[in-house]
């Protein structure tokens, strides 16, 4: 597929206007971060090409490219926990895409069963300098 | 600097354990997102190579990888803004990290004055199909 969005060069253009420019990296790909609509826990980061991003501008669902699988990714398609958008942001420089979303079905975003991928906090260790997981929700 | 932290090449202990494994990408960095701890706005994203995080853990102050000037960047060294840790998570699969932060100063997170990067909403345009940015506060 074609991509579909406009490019602008100009980084001070790009940071100062209303046109949406995603800025692509060499791999097709910018990184987003979704949070829960609703009381802004970050849920995921992933990463969209131009026709993911295209599809969840379209149909409102979150759609990413797995770069594990190598294919588009139409998040929940067989777990039914799909991520409707309620709002879609673009930071400064258009590398980024921040999604504030609502998670269908039993409102798990995580392939491991957690509500959220970031279920575990750096927290210190035994021992001074050193760091484990903690288990947070 | 050498890498202080374990490597995890399994994928499910790296996700189901309390062992701190990040996994860097082929260039040795980590995506970042960084939101305010109190209101959970999306501040920011960025990188961080083993230094910056090693950095970060050790000082609670934020520290990244700026990928455009190629070196580490105590983010807010210059302008005050220092982001000072509340909790940081890391996600399933250990290649991306969650701060919970608080930023100094007058508690600006962007470059371009914004309090945040994401400053910018991706909106319906003139035509059906067509997308433009809206500014939100």
């Amino acid at each position: 597929m074609k991509n579909p969005f406009a490019s602008i060069p100009d980084a001070h253009e790009r940071e100062a206007g209303d046109v949406f420019a995603p800025a692509f990296n060499a791999d097709g790909l910018v990184t987003c971060v979704v949070t829960d609509a609703d009381d802004g826990t970050v849920l995921m980061l992933a990463h969209m090409n131009a026709q993911a991003l295209q599809l969840t501008l379209e149909t409102g669902i979150a759609h990413f490219w797995s770069r594990s699988r190598g294919m588009l990714w139409k998040k929940g398609e067989t777990s039914g926990n799909t991520i409707a958008v309620e709002e879609m942001r673009v930071d400064c420089d258009q590398d980024a895409i921040w999604l504030r979303g609502r998670v269908a079905g039993d409102g798990v975003a995580c392939h491991t069963g957690s509500r959220s991928c970031f279920y575990r906090a750096v927290t210190p260790g035994g021992q001074e300098g050193t760091f484990v997981l903690t288990r947070r929700g």
